[in-house]
């Protein structure tokens, strides 16, 4: 019999069990994410940042602007420690390999921001609902000292959210930014083109959309260079698992555990019936493009943010990052993952009574 | 200008908070419906029935199978109340223009099961939840005293909800049964055919599908004569108004609310992913045959019972009945219906909290 | 036995193929519309308009600005004909009550337009597709003469498709403006706020949405005065049942023949997993608000038109419109809709194969 | 800096186009499967095992009942051939590591077939469609000649299909046996209970449904031994991203590629609007059992076959197998797939016209 050597082919599956994080030496430094405006998250942020600096001993990176809130800057008894804080200020300083760790205080929102700060290897993260479970904050604040310990000593699973890097192509970008400055045509069209290219690391999605157009303009959908098809609706999410079940489930796509590793396409409202969500393998290159015949422009967003339009010429590329954001675990990948599907999505959450009333056999 | 005749054609479009329960004189009899073997509702049973013959001086009738259940043919103190009950047998005694209305206990069932008892009229229906709140049993038991009270005063609305009238023809039905039977083919092939014809009144809806096969058969669908498609898949629900939040919606199907005219007809499970249920008007026939190259048969049932097979030339034909059930309101037909909607089905009910977390602004 | 009063109650049910075209006399007036910038409808236009003046002696009514394209100004050989139309101009001209009937050339929107012009009664439409058939343009242009002599001679079934009357009411309206126009504040918060009404006949849907803004403001959902639920998501579709097998369909609406008496709700992207669309029957009164908490505003159009925003107290008021578009079947009101979801959804189209290959017997 | 050990978690990302088809040393066997009683692949099935055996002299297996076919057995020509040919029976003969690759001729089941014949390591396997394409069979048959000589010749792309490995372990089992066979209860209440236990590999999915019953009884199921989730409905489908495109698709499942390592699980009509379809980790453990409280039986099938009931305390324990199909690619893994969602389920194929008449701008 010949032997095949395909069985090395195929993909070691991977406990998501087995993901624990480990420390090389103790950590030393935490960044602080706390959510602006928030009245609520101001007390616990306060008493955290005590814990961390005056019993763990850590140095304590916070956000400027986190300390210019007057109910921060004019409190006196805060102010002693706040002078042991490191301050960086976003889009200036780089903060990238100096943090061990972070903390994020305040929803699912302060995750993506983090992620944000960290276009490449991100510290892990552990995150703190305030309120109500988040799929991306599983702590509670309650017991957040011995929690803090447990992470501290090497104690803890992670989930490894994948993100997606993202660029993009602007053709003509410095003609166009000169007339919009402007609002006069500083430049004509015989001038020689100039490219823009931009990158994003994305945690939840991509979302193509038609921006404040009533009408999307035709997308084309390449995949690995090969045009898989045109999607003609309300636009497109390219999403990963972590967003599957965020603006994702919203328009339809099923939910994807974080430790799958895939892509998920999801159209927005599509015109075709046919249009199901897909998920293809991590890896493939994906690129999206205005059709040629489109008669409008389309705009691209990146986890909500840093909306621009996208013309005729212009490309969105989009693959798996080499960057995931290391997710501290409340419990562990799985059960963290059905406690937020139940709690955020109430996924299939009933009363135990039939509604299906003609299936009662008494009658 | 010529005047044209068509507006007089616009179908008048009735205030469905018009329709009122209305008494020529006052109602004198009541058909009570409890589930049996459920022994939760024993106790309210014979303090209703108490009510209902000593204060309230109208003449119950109970299906017999209900007084033989030894919890309450045992009761010596409920055995003189009993006494003066009217009894009726399933099936072998008639009971239509005898009763002025119905009391329901028990679930949804109990109101499929009331609908059963009448092929044609149906009384006005008051139908009690014991437990939880279900969407034919809008009623609390609590205060069922004053509520009563009311509806014989004729102080209540009423929602008329649709039934549909299903003929079965079966053809060749006899020869068919002899094999059966006995398991030897009593007849052949040259035998004439004879025909079964069966009728019945559906309130939720009727279901063709495999059975106990694990293959469909290919089913045709007719509308007013045409064949309007076929069917691939698990089966097909065609189902009223209220039966769009019963088996129809797991199958994916908008809801409809029972005051709009309209049959709706949900694929289940269908082959094609274009193939999204539609909606009807009331009024058009509907009929369903085995489609001429299909392999296997097709099982029908009607609102849960009477399931047979559907062979080769058989045909289901069916629309809406000239019987609908009036059903007595708790409020009225919109708030009833919402509430349900909420109670039973979850709808839209969530956490304030934003899941999409991507749209929290501040981050 | 009581005889109740609430059969007089149950409503009628129309049979859809009763509805026809009746003259009282002969039509004299008929309206053109086609598409303005589509060369291709050029050569049938004036082949249209020549056979309906010469032949059928017809007075044609035609849109100013469809004379004014060069490609029909400038040909002298149509140049004699023109003469004898009758023009108008949108929004400045009232021409209802002046014409029997309308034709319409060009694709759905063309009868969204003529929909758009008459504010009350319509006249009936015959509309062409001149490329693929649309829902609501069944007629094809190769046998026109004939068909049209048919619908002259009245000889034609119709259907009768339901409008939704939208109220727009449009508080502190003028403060807004001057603020609007010139960049200022020229009035300030003590200023006696004034209201603005606006009333539009929309054929087949109002979609509140959040426009340029990434997220949608909280709208609440009102129905006959009470508060049914909030739409958390990308915004809201009410629409008609013809309106359904458009925008509707695309966010996961059932699919509703024109000649059902209701109105479809479908959510768009909603956060809420069980927020299932809903169908309510024609004739009650829906309402939408901004939520009082919401922080963003929507943004709201009719039939994809007169988009605007809407703001804190401003309210969206929504019914059935006494003023239905008389549209002219090709065949009959059920042929022509089943048609028109094979060719234009392709509903439930698939290859007579089975793709569900474990379902395939023989292996 | 602390450096971080978690990067090394992060699952390798393999390129799909990467697999590809290496033989040790050429193939000199081949196992052609050919689906029965389907007379248009007699004369495929005849001209193939000519060339297989006389021009690429391979040793040819066939099952014994395709040659015991009359059409196969009563053609003198072919006889010679059908003599070098190796048979076997199914169950009864064991092929494994005796056949280099497979051929099917004939359809999806066809593949199901072949990966039923082998439990453990499965031969690379090349399949035809003769009629229109299917998911698991992209060759068509006119060039089979030079496809054959490629794939002999080692070169051609292969998706290594994952499969599921099921277990049913079956409590009491005897003493339910002896009961069946016999109608009389043989064994009474105190006899020792016994256990079966089966295994299969299933290359599309395990269908855990009612069966013949009208109701399911609710189903638990377990992930890594935690209970997730509770079943109400007419089942749930756990699939392998193979299978995503059967029968977990027509009960709306997002569909997914063959190379993305994950597990499908898609609930089928459920009861609780907000049950979603997930997709799990490969390699978790999934089990299945009736709920406690469950007043029926539920069924079981494999791939669409060895259909069998499940009581309580019986469960079903799936996880990803270590056997899975290598599927030659007619292309590769991304072309061949996006070609069968266009093909097999008119994926976004559609009309480019727009059916959203609103969307139309001109008017």
């Amino acid at each position: 019999i010949v032997h095949l050597h395909i069985l090395v082919l195929f993909r070691h599956i991977q406990d998501p069990a087995s993901q624990r994080l480990t420390w090389n030496k103790p950590p030393t430094s935490v960044l602080v994410i706390k959510k602006i405006r928030d009245a609520s998250l101001l007390q616990p942020f306060k008493e955290l940042c005590v814990f961390l600096t005056e019993v763990k001993n850590l140095l304590v990176y916070v956000e400027k602007k986190v300390l210019e809130d007057p109910a921060i800057s004019g409190d006196e008894n805060f102010g002693a420690i706040t002078k042991k804080f490191c301050t960086f200020r976003e889009d200036l300083d780089d903060i990238s390999n100096r943090v061990d760790f972070i903390i994020c205080l305040g929803g699912d929102g302060t995750l993506l921001y983090a992620s944000s700060l960290f276009q490449e290897s991100v510290p892990p993260v552990m995150a703190f609902h305030l309120g109500s479970l988040g799929f991306l904050t599983p702590f509670k604040f309650d017991t957040y000292q011995s929690q803090l310990t447990q992470i501290i000593e090497g104690n803890a699973a992670i989930v490894l959210r994948s993100r997606l890097r993202v660029r993009v192509l602007k053709e003509n970008w410095e003609k166009k930014a000169r007339v919009d400055e402007k609002g006069i045509i500083l430049t004509n069209g015989d001038v020689e083109s100039s490219r823009k290219a931009m990158e994003y690391q994305v945690l939840n999605e991509v979302v193509v959309d038609r921006g404040p157009s009533s009408y999307l303009s035709n997308v084309d959908l390449f995949l690995d260079g090969h045009l898989i098809t045109t999607v003609q609706g309300d636009g497109v999410i390219v999403s990963t698992p972590t967003g599957s079940t965020a603006y994702a489930v919203a328009a339809g796509a099923s939910m994807i555990h974080p430790n799958v590793p895939a892509i998920m396409i999801t159209p927005i409202c599509p015109h075709s019936l046919s249009f199901r969500p897909i998920v293809v393998p991590a890896g493939v290159e994906l690129k999206i493009m205005l059709s040629r015949d489109a008669r409008n422009t389309a705009w691209v967003s990146f986890d909500g943010r840093k909306r621009q339009e996208i013309c005729h010429g212009d490309s969105i590329t989009i693959t798996t990052s080499c960057f995931p954001v290391p997710s501290i675990c409340f419990r562990d990948p799985v059960n963290d993952w059905f406690e937020s599907l139940a709690q955020c999505l109430h996924w299939n959450v009933r009363k135990k009574q039939n509604y299906l009333s003609s299936e009662d056999e008494d009658f």
